[in-house]
Protein backbone atom coordinates (compact mmCIF):
# COMPACT_ATOMS: atom_id res chain seq x y z
CA UNK A 1 0.00 0.00 0.00
CA UNK A 2 1.62 3.48 0.70
CA UNK A 3 3.29 5.56 3.08
CA UNK A 4 0.71 7.85 3.94
CA UNK A 5 0.08 6.13 7.50
CA UNK A 6 3.90 6.49 8.88
CA UNK A 7 4.23 9.75 10.90
CA UNK A 8 4.78 12.92 8.41
CA UNK A 9 6.82 16.29 9.65
CA UNK A 10 3.73 18.85 10.02
CA UNK A 11 4.37 21.23 6.71
CA UNK A 12 5.79 24.82 8.48
CA UNK A 13 2.76 26.68 6.68
CA UNK A 14 0.20 24.57 9.15
CA UNK A 15 2.10 25.69 12.22
CA UNK A 16 -0.45 28.60 12.93
CA UNK A 17 -3.64 25.77 12.84
CA UNK A 18 -1.74 23.08 14.29
CA UNK A 19 -3.69 23.64 17.27
CA UNK A 20 -7.03 22.06 15.68
CA UNK A 21 -5.18 18.84 14.74
CA UNK A 22 -6.85 15.43 16.71
CA UNK A 23 -10.54 14.56 16.58
CA UNK A 24 -13.15 16.46 18.71
CA UNK A 25 -16.61 15.12 19.93
CA UNK A 26 -19.31 17.01 21.83
CA UNK A 27 -22.82 18.95 21.68
CA UNK A 28 -24.00 21.62 19.73
CA UNK A 29 -27.18 23.49 19.01
CA UNK A 30 -29.02 25.06 15.81
CA UNK A 31 -31.38 27.70 15.11
CA UNK A 32 -33.11 29.81 12.25
CA UNK A 33 -36.22 30.82 11.51
CA UNK A 34 -37.37 28.74 9.20
CA UNK A 35 -36.89 25.54 11.07
CA UNK A 36 -37.32 24.36 14.91
CA UNK A 37 -34.42 24.73 17.42
CA UNK A 38 -32.32 21.04 17.74
CA UNK A 39 -29.63 19.73 19.43
CA UNK A 40 -26.87 17.59 18.16
CA UNK A 41 -24.26 15.10 18.81
CA UNK A 42 -21.13 16.12 16.39
CA UNK A 43 -17.55 14.31 15.78
CA UNK A 44 -15.03 16.65 13.77
CA UNK A 45 -11.51 15.27 12.62
CA UNK A 46 -8.34 17.47 11.56
CA UNK A 47 -5.64 15.46 9.76
CA UNK A 48 -2.61 16.36 7.97
CA UNK A 49 -0.89 14.65 5.36
CA UNK A 50 2.45 16.47 5.34
CA UNK A 51 1.16 19.35 2.59
CA UNK A 52 0.36 22.60 3.59
CA UNK A 53 -3.59 21.81 4.39
CA UNK A 54 -5.69 20.00 7.11
CA UNK A 55 -8.22 17.88 5.93
CA UNK A 56 -11.42 18.17 7.96
CA UNK A 57 -14.06 16.10 8.48
CA UNK A 58 -17.55 16.64 10.54
CA UNK A 59 -20.58 14.30 11.06
CA UNK A 60 -23.24 15.28 13.06
CA UNK A 61 -26.50 13.20 14.93
CA UNK A 62 -29.57 13.36 16.85
CA UNK A 63 -29.32 13.21 20.78
CA UNK A 64 -32.26 11.27 20.74
CA UNK A 65 -31.80 8.42 18.84
CA UNK A 66 -28.58 8.58 16.96
CA UNK A 67 -29.79 8.95 13.76
CA UNK A 68 -26.96 10.81 11.60
CA UNK A 69 -27.84 14.25 10.13
CA UNK A 70 -24.92 16.14 8.40
CA UNK A 71 -21.47 15.65 7.29
CA UNK A 72 -19.08 17.85 5.76
CA UNK A 73 -15.80 17.24 4.50
CA UNK A 74 -13.04 19.46 2.76
CA UNK A 75 -9.38 21.73 3.12
CA UNK A 76 -8.23 24.31 5.01
CA UNK A 77 -5.26 25.42 3.07
CA UNK A 78 -2.70 27.48 4.82
CA UNK A 79 -1.37 30.34 3.40
CA UNK A 80 0.51 33.77 3.85
CA UNK A 81 0.09 35.87 6.72
CA UNK A 82 -2.05 33.42 8.65
CA UNK A 83 -4.64 33.19 6.31
CA UNK A 84 -6.38 30.39 5.10
CA UNK A 85 -8.52 29.05 1.74
CA UNK A 86 -11.80 26.74 2.84
CA UNK A 87 -12.94 24.41 0.37
CA UNK A 88 -15.89 22.52 1.59
CA UNK A 89 -18.51 19.98 0.37
CA UNK A 90 -21.58 19.19 2.69
CA UNK A 91 -24.37 16.86 2.46
CA UNK A 92 -26.65 19.06 2.14
CA UNK A 93 -25.82 19.60 -1.48
CA UNK A 94 -23.59 22.42 -1.39
CA UNK A 95 -19.94 23.53 -2.07
CA UNK A 96 -18.35 26.32 -0.14
CA UNK A 97 -15.28 28.45 -0.63
CA UNK A 98 -14.17 30.46 2.53
CA UNK A 99 -11.86 33.12 2.87
CA UNK A 100 -9.98 32.62 6.43
CA UNK A 101 -7.75 34.60 8.75
CA UNK A 102 -5.74 32.87 12.33
CA UNK A 103 -5.29 34.77 15.42
CA UNK A 104 -4.16 33.47 18.21
CA UNK A 105 -5.99 29.72 18.59
CA UNK A 106 -9.17 31.41 16.88
CA UNK A 107 -9.86 31.15 13.29
CA UNK A 108 -13.10 33.48 11.31
CA UNK A 109 -13.93 31.91 7.85
CA UNK A 110 -16.30 33.96 5.37
CA UNK A 111 -17.46 32.27 2.41
CA UNK A 112 -16.85 34.05 -0.89
CA UNK A 113 -18.84 31.43 -2.48
CA UNK A 114 -21.61 28.95 -1.78
CA UNK A 115 -22.93 26.62 -4.79
CA UNK A 116 -25.73 24.49 -4.48
CA UNK A 117 -26.70 21.55 -6.72
CA UNK A 118 -30.13 21.51 -7.95
CA UNK A 119 -31.97 19.42 -4.92
CA UNK A 120 -30.28 21.95 -2.21
CA UNK A 121 -31.75 24.58 -0.51
CA UNK A 122 -30.40 27.88 -1.01
CA UNK A 123 -27.99 29.07 0.95
CA UNK A 124 -26.45 32.92 0.40
CA UNK A 125 -23.26 32.95 2.75
CA UNK A 126 -22.24 31.45 5.51
CA UNK A 127 -19.56 32.86 8.67
CA UNK A 128 -17.71 30.45 10.62
CA UNK A 129 -15.59 31.09 13.85
CA UNK A 130 -13.53 28.57 15.44
CA UNK A 131 -11.86 28.84 19.26
CA UNK A 132 -9.97 26.19 20.79
CA UNK A 133 -9.35 26.91 24.63
CA UNK A 134 -7.22 24.18 26.52
CA UNK A 135 -8.80 20.79 24.97
CA UNK A 136 -12.14 23.00 24.14
CA UNK A 137 -13.23 23.37 20.01
CA UNK A 138 -16.12 25.57 20.47
CA UNK A 139 -17.52 26.82 16.95
CA UNK A 140 -20.48 29.44 15.84
CA UNK A 141 -21.66 29.64 12.56
CA UNK A 142 -23.98 32.24 10.66
CA UNK A 143 -25.97 31.65 7.72
CA UNK A 144 -27.79 33.43 5.10
CA UNK A 145 -29.67 30.83 3.62
CA UNK A 146 -33.73 30.77 2.56
CA UNK A 147 -34.05 34.01 2.05
CA UNK A 148 -33.16 35.24 5.61
CA UNK A 149 -30.38 37.81 6.32
CA UNK A 150 -27.01 36.51 7.99
CA UNK A 151 -27.76 35.35 11.99
CA UNK A 152 -26.81 32.46 14.05
CA UNK A 153 -27.57 29.19 13.07
CA UNK A 154 -24.86 26.90 15.32
CA UNK A 155 -23.03 26.94 18.27
CA UNK A 156 -21.24 23.97 19.71
CA UNK A 157 -18.10 23.23 22.06
CA UNK A 158 -16.62 20.00 21.54
CA UNK A 159 -13.82 18.26 23.67
CA UNK A 160 -10.41 16.61 22.62
CA UNK A 161 -10.41 12.89 22.04
CA UNK A 162 -7.85 10.40 21.71
CA UNK A 163 -7.49 8.55 18.62
CA UNK B 1 -20.22 9.00 21.99
CA UNK B 2 -22.95 8.07 19.12
CA UNK B 3 -24.50 5.22 17.19
CA UNK B 4 -23.11 6.42 13.57
CA UNK B 5 -20.50 3.53 13.99
CA UNK B 6 -23.08 0.80 14.48
CA UNK B 7 -24.59 -1.19 11.82
CA UNK B 8 -26.52 0.71 9.75
CA UNK B 9 -28.64 -0.08 6.69
CA UNK B 10 -28.41 0.85 3.74
CA UNK B 11 -31.19 3.85 2.70
CA UNK B 12 -33.34 2.13 -0.37
CA UNK B 13 -32.39 5.15 -3.20
CA UNK B 14 -28.71 4.07 -2.56
CA UNK B 15 -29.35 0.45 -4.17
CA UNK B 16 -28.01 1.60 -7.62
CA UNK B 17 -24.52 2.46 -6.24
CA UNK B 18 -24.17 0.09 -3.35
CA UNK B 19 -21.14 -1.32 -5.74
CA UNK B 20 -18.93 1.18 -4.93
CA UNK B 21 -19.26 0.75 -1.24
CA UNK B 22 -15.97 -0.38 0.10
CA UNK B 23 -12.12 0.64 0.04
CA UNK B 24 -10.34 0.66 -3.53
CA UNK B 25 -6.57 0.83 -3.92
CA UNK B 26 -4.59 0.70 -6.40
CA UNK B 27 -2.73 2.60 -9.25
CA UNK B 28 -3.24 5.32 -11.91
CA UNK B 29 -1.39 7.54 -14.12
CA UNK B 30 -1.69 10.93 -15.26
CA UNK B 31 -1.02 13.45 -18.42
CA UNK B 32 -2.16 16.75 -19.45
CA UNK B 33 -0.09 19.17 -22.15
CA UNK B 34 1.25 21.37 -19.37
CA UNK B 35 2.57 18.83 -17.35
CA UNK B 36 4.83 15.94 -17.44
CA UNK B 37 3.23 12.38 -17.57
CA UNK B 38 3.42 10.73 -13.57
CA UNK B 39 1.72 7.71 -12.08
CA UNK B 40 0.55 7.80 -8.52
CA UNK B 41 -0.74 5.41 -5.58
CA UNK B 42 -4.61 5.76 -4.73
CA UNK B 43 -7.09 5.03 -2.08
CA UNK B 44 -10.61 5.31 -2.20
CA UNK B 45 -13.68 4.86 -0.29
CA UNK B 46 -17.03 4.91 -0.13
CA UNK B 47 -19.09 4.85 3.08
CA UNK B 48 -22.84 5.23 4.16
CA UNK B 49 -24.61 6.40 7.16
CA UNK B 50 -28.05 5.05 6.01
CA UNK B 51 -28.82 8.57 4.37
CA UNK B 52 -29.59 8.82 1.07
CA UNK B 53 -25.59 9.48 -0.23
CA UNK B 54 -22.23 8.42 -0.33
CA UNK B 55 -19.18 9.41 1.46
CA UNK B 56 -16.46 9.68 -0.65
CA UNK B 57 -12.83 10.66 -0.14
CA UNK B 58 -9.85 9.70 -2.10
CA UNK B 59 -6.20 10.33 -1.59
CA UNK B 60 -3.10 9.76 -3.89
CA UNK B 61 0.66 9.50 -3.47
CA UNK B 62 3.73 8.96 -5.60
CA UNK B 63 5.09 5.59 -6.70
CA UNK B 64 8.84 6.63 -5.67
CA UNK B 65 8.95 8.35 -2.54
CA UNK B 66 5.11 7.49 -1.22
CA UNK B 67 4.53 11.72 -0.84
CA UNK B 68 1.36 12.68 -0.89
CA UNK B 69 -0.15 14.13 -4.03
CA UNK B 70 -3.64 14.58 -3.94
CA UNK B 71 -6.83 14.78 -1.63
CA UNK B 72 -10.58 14.98 -2.71
CA UNK B 73 -14.00 14.50 -0.03
CA UNK B 74 -17.13 14.91 -0.60
CA UNK B 75 -21.17 13.43 -0.88
CA UNK B 76 -22.76 11.51 -3.61
CA UNK B 77 -26.12 12.37 -3.17
CA UNK B 78 -28.71 9.79 -4.81
CA UNK B 79 -31.76 10.85 -6.94
CA UNK B 80 -34.29 9.41 -8.81
CA UNK B 81 -34.16 7.67 -11.79
CA UNK B 82 -30.86 6.11 -11.20
CA UNK B 83 -29.22 10.01 -11.00
CA UNK B 84 -26.93 11.94 -8.63
CA UNK B 85 -25.63 14.47 -7.71
CA UNK B 86 -21.66 15.09 -6.51
CA UNK B 87 -20.41 17.72 -4.16
CA UNK B 88 -16.49 17.40 -4.20
CA UNK B 89 -14.04 19.53 -2.49
CA UNK B 90 -10.41 19.21 -3.66
CA UNK B 91 -7.32 19.58 -2.30
CA UNK B 92 -5.71 21.59 -4.87
CA UNK B 93 -8.12 24.34 -3.99
CA UNK B 94 -11.46 23.57 -5.83
CA UNK B 95 -15.09 22.79 -5.55
CA UNK B 96 -17.29 21.00 -7.68
CA UNK B 97 -20.83 20.01 -8.43
CA UNK B 98 -21.43 17.33 -10.97
CA UNK B 99 -24.23 15.97 -12.27
CA UNK B 100 -24.38 11.90 -12.84
CA UNK B 101 -26.05 9.21 -13.62
CA UNK B 102 -25.95 5.20 -12.95
CA UNK B 103 -26.28 2.25 -15.59
CA UNK B 104 -25.56 -1.13 -14.23
CA UNK B 105 -21.99 -0.96 -12.62
CA UNK B 106 -20.91 2.51 -14.96
CA UNK B 107 -21.50 5.95 -13.32
CA UNK B 108 -20.70 8.96 -15.45
CA UNK B 109 -20.44 12.15 -14.18
CA UNK B 110 -19.89 15.59 -15.72
CA UNK B 111 -19.06 18.91 -13.76
CA UNK B 112 -21.92 21.88 -13.86
CA UNK B 113 -19.88 23.91 -11.76
CA UNK B 114 -16.16 24.44 -10.64
CA UNK B 115 -14.82 26.98 -8.19
CA UNK B 116 -11.53 27.83 -7.86
CA UNK B 117 -10.01 29.22 -4.54
CA UNK B 118 -7.76 32.45 -5.07
CA UNK B 119 -4.54 30.24 -5.14
CA UNK B 120 -6.13 27.68 -7.45
CA UNK B 121 -5.27 26.91 -11.34
CA UNK B 122 -8.11 27.50 -13.60
CA UNK B 123 -10.37 24.42 -14.22
CA UNK B 124 -13.26 24.85 -16.06
CA UNK B 125 -14.93 21.64 -16.40
CA UNK B 126 -14.40 17.97 -15.11
CA UNK B 127 -16.02 14.61 -16.61
CA UNK B 128 -15.75 11.22 -14.19
CA UNK B 129 -16.45 7.37 -15.40
CA UNK B 130 -16.12 4.97 -12.46
CA UNK B 131 -16.77 1.90 -13.34
CA UNK B 132 -16.73 -1.44 -11.32
CA UNK B 133 -16.46 -4.88 -12.88
CA UNK B 134 -15.77 -7.89 -9.83
CA UNK B 135 -13.31 -6.67 -7.57
CA UNK B 136 -11.84 -3.85 -9.86
CA UNK B 137 -12.91 -0.16 -9.38
CA UNK B 138 -11.38 1.65 -13.05
CA UNK B 139 -12.08 5.07 -13.44
CA UNK B 140 -10.98 7.98 -15.81
CA UNK B 141 -11.33 11.61 -15.54
CA UNK B 142 -11.20 14.17 -18.71
CA UNK B 143 -10.21 17.96 -17.99
CA UNK B 144 -10.90 21.28 -19.08
CA UNK B 145 -8.02 23.53 -17.62
CA UNK B 146 -5.16 25.79 -17.97
CA UNK B 147 -6.79 27.16 -21.22
CA UNK B 148 -6.74 23.89 -22.06
CA UNK B 149 -9.91 21.90 -24.31
CA UNK B 150 -11.63 19.24 -21.97
CA UNK B 151 -9.10 16.01 -22.33
CA UNK B 152 -7.91 12.83 -20.77
CA UNK B 153 -6.35 13.43 -17.25
CA UNK B 154 -6.40 10.68 -15.49
CA UNK B 155 -7.03 6.80 -15.55
CA UNK B 156 -6.48 4.08 -12.81
CA UNK B 157 -7.34 0.50 -11.90
CA UNK B 158 -7.84 -0.06 -7.90
CA UNK B 159 -8.80 -3.58 -6.50
CA UNK B 160 -11.32 -4.16 -3.66
CA UNK B 161 -9.76 -3.92 -0.04
CA UNK B 162 -10.99 -5.26 3.65
CA UNK B 163 -11.59 -3.06 5.85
Amino acid sequence: MSGLDREVGLHPDLAPFAFLLGMWVGEGGGVYPTIQPFGYGEEVVFTHVGKPFLAYRQRTWALDDDRPLHGEAGFWRAREGGRLELVLALSTGHVEIGDGAVHGHRITIQSTSVVGAPSSKRVDAVRRVFEVDGDTLRYSLDMAASGEPMQRHLDAALARRDG
